[in-house]
Order: structure tokens, then C-alpha cells, then sequence
């Protein structure tokens, strides 16, 4: 993984953000080479699921929505992580990090059960002193909107992109009169205020998604989650040229699963730092716009023309970092060879993803 | 301009932001057509001034980033609104926009003779209360990284793209060993906490810039300014065929310049609103790179091989707003005719960058 930080920088694809400040945690700019790699990946991606398909339609919202939006979500109540603060310091910390640290696995544990175990084990902040309570700590970042900072201007960075096109469902079926099943799709910048952004561009605070929300009959769900299951995979494989062999789909257990997802299917990656998620599948049903049509008090039930009914559709929702992505063809494309007893490093690209072309 | 407005959110170009909720007053959301317009536009200009160029770097920095930027920029101290609170309701007004009102031109006046003006006429807010002092307001929204909110953890989000490009010359010098001139550019968000956002996506808090920083010798800096003068001019014309006879260059008075520039042109254009700022052009001087030197105690001095010294480039900066170019498009393909009693509305659109495009 060093090797790949290191030559990511010297030859201008990926630098720490506000490096000559010392940066800032989370944060990374992509250099010249890491532009063309980061276009070529979301050109494909737009070409394949947006322009070759009849049933698509892009938008590109604006990230800072009124705060109504995450309140109607579950954002506001259910984005969190579980943070416990050195009581002398002040300096806060995960909870389920400590405890995986001091051998206790946290899957599955509420607030008061990783308390309860904190201080069962005694474990200390790693400054050293004594930590207090486990609380929830909300991951959206806040700001206020407007000349006036109180509870009316509050909103907050986007942490997915998925609300600004559940948002715009109502314009997009107004304007062009789709037909289910049809999807929605955006690339855009997602932030999420992470305690512990880590492993290069894998975990970050601030980040790009290419969203789909495929609006589907309750009863068709299935077929449709499989489809974009095989879907997601062929855009590794097929399009990016990722090898097969290290793609791996895996089934997200119950108590992982996001607040909104009734079932979802990870795509794996073996990244130089281990297997872990690189795409992610969820099936949302109808839990995002019926939570708006009751937040927002407008009707966002749909005429079936063809089933002679109304009804909220349901979501399958497929999801792709585009930093995930730019680190899985990286990771893969990185070689080493001897040449005159030197080893010699060489990024070995697809050459549909290659940010240099030449014929 | 209501016209504009209902037909680009009829046919799916451009949704007010948060529409379901009310929206968010300068924030809008780009439908499928409206997305289709802005990638055009992106990619016309990416391709005349990046991949066309040798001389051009492109990069893709953060939005966040560590607030030591904005200190050294100036933004923390000098990008302000001029504000006026109403002492009853605690509503807040622009003290520019309220003497322009009361028939008094506030161009060149600093705080103190804003407040005496306003005082003087007896100006009350428009709800009718007396007015407090003049104050500045600062238009970066901001934000806090991590997981304690102090002032240690303050962030904003950027009210330029620009700075993302300065915080990098470094990394693309070491990466690239360019010869001056040579420039960077950038397509990313940029943020301002607009107090009176207007004029349908002319002014919002929310815009999209396409920026080049251009690195020159200072003695160069006439020449490359004049010469991304005809550039611009040249993209709007030729490239994106916007009406010639609408397109008026406009030097901007030193009154009026941004802090950081010694010399500024805007391209202005004849809007359905009246003629207004539609591209920037400022030579920004060493004045970025040397606060940056100051400011991260980094040397961000340029080895000039050619000619044999050492210096801090001089920087031209090209600017343009999707947002307004897309308004400029639109706008500029508005038409009307009629067909059997009938007015039709159609948008007569340049090939180039048509959304839908059939051959």
C-alpha cells in the first residue's frame, strides 16, 4: 500500500488535500494523471448505466438540501457512529474501534452494550486516561445556510447522493413520463464527518458516488437486484478490466445492513490492505419516498399505466465510490519487474481505464 | 425570464433544489436535459483548454480543506457581505442593496459610510423596524472536521475552486517539471453564503467553476492576459456559439476588484435580466503563491531553467460558471414562432452543445 501512496503522488495521480498545510485527515486531490483515470472511470460508468440504456435518466443536484430532507431520511435520528471521549483530553474516540482493539467484537452491540463492556474490560482511552460514556456522534457535516445561525438555517453536506435524486423523483416523472421499471442516476460529491478516515482514498470524509435508484413494482424487486448484481460485476470485470479473481459478492448481514435497506449484497475487492467493500447493492423499497411523501406532504405515489394502479415504487439501489474504484484499478494495475537487477515500477492499466492513451 | 424559468423546468433542464420541501433558496438541481447541457459545456471547455494545450494540468482537489488556506488566501478576513440586522425581528440585509433602494449608490463606500448613509436617510428594514450598525458577514459557510467542534476543527466550504489549484502548484511541479507559462485548471463546486441569491442559477450559493490558474513570468503577465481574453471570447462565440453582438468585454474599476487582483476583466453578456458578469479574467499577481509561501512556511518558488533564476510565478486566472453558461445557453436559444394561431416555444440550440443530439 505504501508503494502505491508513494508512486500515486510522484507521478501526479493522487495527493494528500492541503498538503502544504499538512493536510487535512480525509481529504485528497487528484493530480493530473489522477484526473484523466477518475473521468475515464465515470465516463464508463455514465456510458454503460446512463446513455446505452432506455429506462435512465441523470440528474446532478445540489449537495447542501433543506435540512427537511435528512430529517425525513432518518439522517438526522439514525447517521451515526458510537464515540466515547477521554475525559481529561476531550479527544473522542470509536467505541467499537477500542473495543476491536482490546479484543471485543462489537457487531451487533448497542450504546449501552458497548459501554457496559468498556468499562467491564476497564480499557483506557488511547491518550491513557479514563473515557466516558458511549454517544452517538451524527456523521453528516453541519453548516447554516443564510445571515442567520439558529435551528431554521441549519443544513448539512450531503452523506449520499441517493436524496437528491429520491428529491427530484416527482420532477422526473412530470417531465418525462417514464414507465416502470425506470431509474434515476447521478455522480456527485457525498461527505461524511468519518472519526477515523483511514487506508489511503478507502475511507474518507469527503467523496464522489455514482448512484442509481431503480424505481421497480414491490413484486418485481428480485429479479431487479439480481440483474444490477451481474450488472455490477460486469462493470469490474468487463468494462474496467478489474481481474475477476478478486471481486468477490458478499451477502450484508441483517444487523450491517444501512437503516433503509431491507436486503443488500456487497461487492468485494481484494484491496492491498484486505478484502473489503468496493460497490454496494441495496434494495430500499419504499422506505425513501414514503418517508418523503409524509415529510414533505406531497404525493409521490406513481400511475402504473400499464398495471391500471398507484402505487410508491420500490428501490433497488446500486452504488459506486469512484475513489474505490480509482484504488481497486491502481492496486491492480501496479507491477514491479527486474531490469538490470533494478526493480522497476510500472502501472500495467486496462486500456479502456489508461489515463495516457497512445495508438 | 419566468418563461426560461417554466420551460426548463417543464422539459427536465433545471428543478428548483429540495423542491419537495419548499427548496433552498440558491440551490437548483440540473434534470436529465439540464445534465446532458452542463457535461457538454464541461467537456468542450476541458477539451479547448486542457487536452488541446500542452501546457495545461488538470486537477480535481477537495472541497475541504485545512482553514489555514482561507486564512492566507484573505477569505477568512476579506470575503464579506456588508449587513444590516432589524433590531426587532433579528432578519439580516444586504446594507449595499438597501441604499441602492433608498436611491443612494453605495459603489466605493466603506462600512462606516454605508451606516452613516443609512442613518442619515433614516433607512428602515423592509418589515419596517429600525436598523443596528453595519456589520461585515462572512460568506463562506463553515463547517467543523471531526469530532469535536472548536476552532481548531473549523472548515469552509471552498468560495473558490482556485485555492484547491495554488495548494497543488507544488505537487504538480515536482510531479511534471512544467516550463513557465503553463497552467492548471480545475471543474469543481464552489460555495457562497449568498445573502440575496437571484436571477434563477445567475446568483446562488451552490455554482459550478471551471477555473485556470496560468503561471507566467511577471514581466509576461500583458501578453498571456490578453491573450485569454480572445480565449474566452473565442470559446463563447465559436465554441459554444453564443450571439457575438450579446458578448461585451468590460473592464472592471479598481474599486470593484476582488482583494487579490491588480487588474480585471469580465466578460460580460446580455442576459434576459440586462448585461451582467457572465466570465472573470483577474491577474492575480504572486499574490496567492506568496501568502501560501508565508502561510505554510513551504517554498513555493519556481526554478526557471530557461532563464536561468529563481521566482514566484505570476498567475493570470480565467474563470467561468457552468451555472451562468448554461443560463447563457438557454436563454441565448430561447425562441418563439407561430404555428396556427398558436405560439410555440422551442429552444433552438447550437449543434455543439445540444443535449440531445440526432443525426
Amino acid at each position: 500500500m505504501e508503494k502505491i501512496i508513494s508512486l500515486a503522488k510522484r507521478r501526479g495521480f493522487i495527493y494528500q488535500g492541503s498538503e502544504i498545510y499538512g493536510g487535512l485527515a480525509g481529504t485528497w486531490d487528484y493530480g493530473p494523471l489522477g484526473v484523466a483515470l477518475k473521468k475515464n472511470i465515470e465516463n464508463l460508468w455514465w456510458r454503460k448505466f446512463v446513455l446505452d440504456r432506455e429506462d435512465m435518466y441523470g440528474v446532478d443536484a445540489a449537495i447542501l438540501m433543506n435540512q427537511e430532507v435528512w430529517k425525513a431520511s432518518g439522517h438526522v435520528g439514525g447517521f451515526n457512529d458510537p464515540l466515547v471521549e477521554d475525559v481529561k483530553t476531550k479527544r473522542r474516540f470509536r467505541a467499537d474501534h477500542l473495543l476491536e482493539d482490546a479484543g471485543v467484537d462489537p457487531k451487533g452491540m448497542n450504546l449501552a452494550q458497548m459501554d457496559a463492556a468498556i468499562k467491564e474490560k476497564g480499557i483506557k482511552s488511547p491518550d491513557g486516561n479514563a473515557l466516558g460514556d458511549v454517544r452517538q456522534f451524527n456523521m453528516m457535516f453541519k453548516t447554516h445556510v443564510g445571515a442567520t445561525e439558529d435551528e431554521s438555517s441549519v443544513s448539512y453536506l450531503r452523506p449520499e447522493t441517493a436524496q437528491g435524486i429520491f428529491d427530484n423523483f416527482k420532477n422526473v416523472v412530470d417531465s418525462f413520463h417514464p414507465k416502470l421499471p425506470f431509474g434515476i442516476a447521478q455522480i456527485g460529491k457525498a461527505f461524511r464527518n468519518e472519526i477515523a478516515p483511514r487506508d489511503f482514498i478507502f475511507r474518507v470524509r469527503e467523496l464522489e458516488q455514482m448512484e442509481i435508484e431503480y424505481f421497480v413494482r414491490p413484486e418485481d424487486w428480485e429479479a431487479h437486484f439480481k440483474a444490477f448484481e451481474a450488472e455490477q460485476i460486469s462493470f469490474l470485470a468487463d468494462t474496467l478490466g478489474l481481474s475477476k479473481d478478486k471481486i468477490h459478492p458478499v451477502l450484508v448481514p441483517a444487523e450491517d445492513r444501512a437503516h433503509y435497506s431491507k436486503h443488500s449484497v456487497d461487492t468485494e475487492f481484494d484491496f492491498p490492505f484486505g478484502q473489503k467493500e468496493l460497490l454496494g447493492l441495496a434494495y430500499r423499497t419504499d422506505y425513501d419516498l414514503s418517508a418523503h411523501q409524509e415529510g414533505s406532504g406531497q404525493n409521490l405515489e406513481f400511475q402504473d399505466d400499464v398495471a391500471g394502479d398507484k402505487l410508491i415504487p420500490h428501490v433497488i439501489e446500486p452504488t459506486f465510490g469512484v475513489g474505490r474504484l480509482v484504488l481497486a484499478v491502481l492496486s491492480d494495475a501496479y507491477s514491479e519487474d527486474e531490469q538490470g537487477g533494478e526493480t522497476r515500477v510500472f502501472l500495467k492499466f486496462n486500456k479502456a481505464v489508461a489515463p495516457v492513451k497512445a495508438a
